[in-house]
């Protein structure tokens, strides 16, 4: 696999573009009849443009995705799906396609009606200027971005089998309300390879399951997540296990940079649990220590409080024996052993705690837990907790 | 029902008292053959004096409890059980009392053994003060605190339809790691009424559960819950409701101190959710508002983004009709209705959202919300999410 530098436009049939002022911004995924498959929000109270995508995707084809930055058009009734049509014939008319054939996708304030004075001719712009190069990937990749402090692309070149070379690129945004099951993450992910509809929507679920589902920042989970994967087609080959590879890759990594951005945070955490007796015992491990408060804002001040982090599996609903569970805090290099079997090593070796602290001032924390209870293993991806965090939210409205 | 100035030391018969040193106190709370009856953390590691507490109010009876802050004894193995058990004889030992009718609670740093050269004589010491007066009820409450800023009591005398006077007095410490069930909170409570030991128990069960186990503070869920509630039996009569109201009166007003005293919280807030379908339901809907980090950090900037509100109880795994949904902010004096039925009353009338910011910047807010799907209701109690929360907990164990 070989990472490439044009971010979403390394697939070449691709058009986007990008336009934002201020806190609005528009961003357009263009390539015409592309096989599409889609993920959405599991919370009850969903936005707009998720009730339209949906109905537009249901034929497992679309030509094109706006996606707006600055208002969720949530809870905005059918006012809100008017004005989320309104986006998409505006791009439909452009580029002379049907309004079905558009997806919609908004992020931003919920429970405020859209400013279409504002966004309708930051919408023209933006339509104005597809492109595929690399300065329209990166418009692409900034204009939707919120709270978020970086843009969020990857993009890989992987083969089939069959010697077929495909491309998988995506762009992401998320950085606040990031939780459980998916936070305000938009994700659009394009490959080049011909993939029948169902196949792509099963390995769509199969990666998010593995890398958006295991990023946790604040455990708010929002009104408007949306992943949709787009072929276009281009490349046709046998497919393999080799596709779902390229795509977990591209859904990690996006993962692993909302994590790295979360609001306010200031260092980014991996955690992995094993030797649970099943995958959803992993899930819940990790991911019950990647949200704890108390590990998050350990984490902020590198203090090595372990207990928080046998606290946070203690309380995640798996059942476990605490005598046999193994600990460590660690970095890319090397992992320092707090808890050996049940055994606590810093008992003997005080030093132990003063190395974990040191890895702890580090930008990447990497823990691992082990139950020593069967062969699952899964990885959560979160951050620290930070007073920044607490300031970006307290006056996100005003 | 008159609420009493004596604090736990309302109750004539018993014998309390407090001393600390530095980071560590030790409390004690006596009365021989007091019935007794108790609940611990659901946490699946739970610490050493949960075990031996367990045990020795198996038989429905104690006669002392000692409570030492500074360390949790969790996570310290065979070797916690012992120095738990020193500690309980330390008290048998002074009091005359066998050790099996010796209740032990601890709550602190996890992981580390009990430092008993430390432990023992501030031990000593408080259990050569045990009094019943203002001063004892004081240091009783004060020593079992740890990153608590404020002492917490309740103490009511109420009477039953028989016309018995009786009395229901507690204390207890939890500023953070308050969760869903309980948090790294310890309670105390005790009546002068004579009640059949499992009349007890039921009584606890059923305040506890809409009392303690509705504060959130961090969702993190300690190791070391206990609350215990003691009968001396100095008082007969015919048990009624009215034993039940005035329990869940303290220990409602304690779990109030708890969540007004989150750490680093500077606002308290009350989130009430009603017509739910079920009583399951509606805790789930007002937990999940209490314990969102987008509400707590809202309140703290005095932001009144009501989106969060709706988005928390969206993602609560309550079914309900959002187009149905009141919401409000308010005060104990009134509440401002932002949703109504569905319908945004912000959109009309933008100046409510003023008036719910200046509501938001006073100590106490109220939040309420009606799903409009049934008659069930429940009240969860938090606190906002501040940068002070982060201070404190960044260097917690160094």
């Amino acid at each position: 696999m070989k990472i490439l530098e044009n971010g979403i436009c390394s697939i070449d049939s691709l058009k986007v573009s990008g336009y934002r002022e201020g806190k609005y911004g528009v961003t357009i995924i263009y390539h015409e009849n592309s096989t599409a498959a889609g993920v959405y929000t599991t919370n009850k109270v969903y936005a707009a443009p998720i009730d339209i995508t949906r109905k537009h995707i249901a034929n497992g084809n679309i030509s094109a995705i706006i996606v707006n930055s600055g208002n969720a058009n949530c809870y905005t009734k059918e006012d809100g799906i008017k004005k989320g049509l309104e986006l998409a014939q505006l791009a439909a008319d452009k580029l002379d396609i049907p309004v079905e054939d558009v997806a919609v996708a908004s992020t931003g304030v919920i429970g405020r009606q859209m400013p279409m004075d504002i966004l309708k001719p930051i919408a023209e712009k933006s339509l104005s200027q597809l492109d595929n190069n690399r300065e329209s990937a990166n418009n692409a990749a900034d204009a939707i971005l919120t709270t978020d402090t970086v843009r969020k692309e990857c993009a890989v070149e992987h083969e089939l089998n069959d010697g077929t070379v495909f491309k998988v690129a995506g762009i992401c945004k998320g950085s606040g309300m990031i939780a459980p099951n998916m936070g305000t993450m938009l994700g659009f992910i394009t490959t080049d390879l011909k993939v029948p509809q169902d196949t792509l929507q099963k390995a769509l679920n199969k990666s998010i399951k593995k890398s958006f589902n295991m990023v946790v920042v604040d455990g708010d989970e929002s009104t408007n997540d949306t992943v949709l994967l787009l072929s276009t087609n281009d490349i046709e080959g046998e497919i393999d296990e080799n596709f779902q590879e390229a795509l977990d890759y591209v859904c990690t990594s996006l993962a692993k940079q909302i994590a790295r951005d979360g609001e306010g945070a200031d260092k980014f955490m991996e955690v992995t649990a094993s030797g649970a007796k099943s995958e959803d015992d992993a899930i819940s491990l990790s991911k019950s220590i990647v949200s704890s408060s108390l590990v998050k804002t350990a984490l902020a001040g590198a203090d090595p409080n372990w207990g928080r982090i046998i606290s946070a599996m203690g309380y995640s609903g798996v059942d476990f024996d605490p005598e046999k569970v193994s600990i460590s805090i660690g970095n890319n290099d090397h992992d320092v052993i707090i808890v050996d079997s049940g055994y606590v090593t810093t008992y003997d070796k005080p030093e132990l705690l003063e190395e974990a602290e040191s890895i702890m001032k580090e930008k990447t924390v990497i823990i691992k837990v082990d139950v020593n209870n069967g062969d699952f293993s899964a990885t959560a991806y979160g951050c620290d907790l930070t007073c920044e965090y607490v300031h970006i939210n307290a006056d996100y409205t005003t």
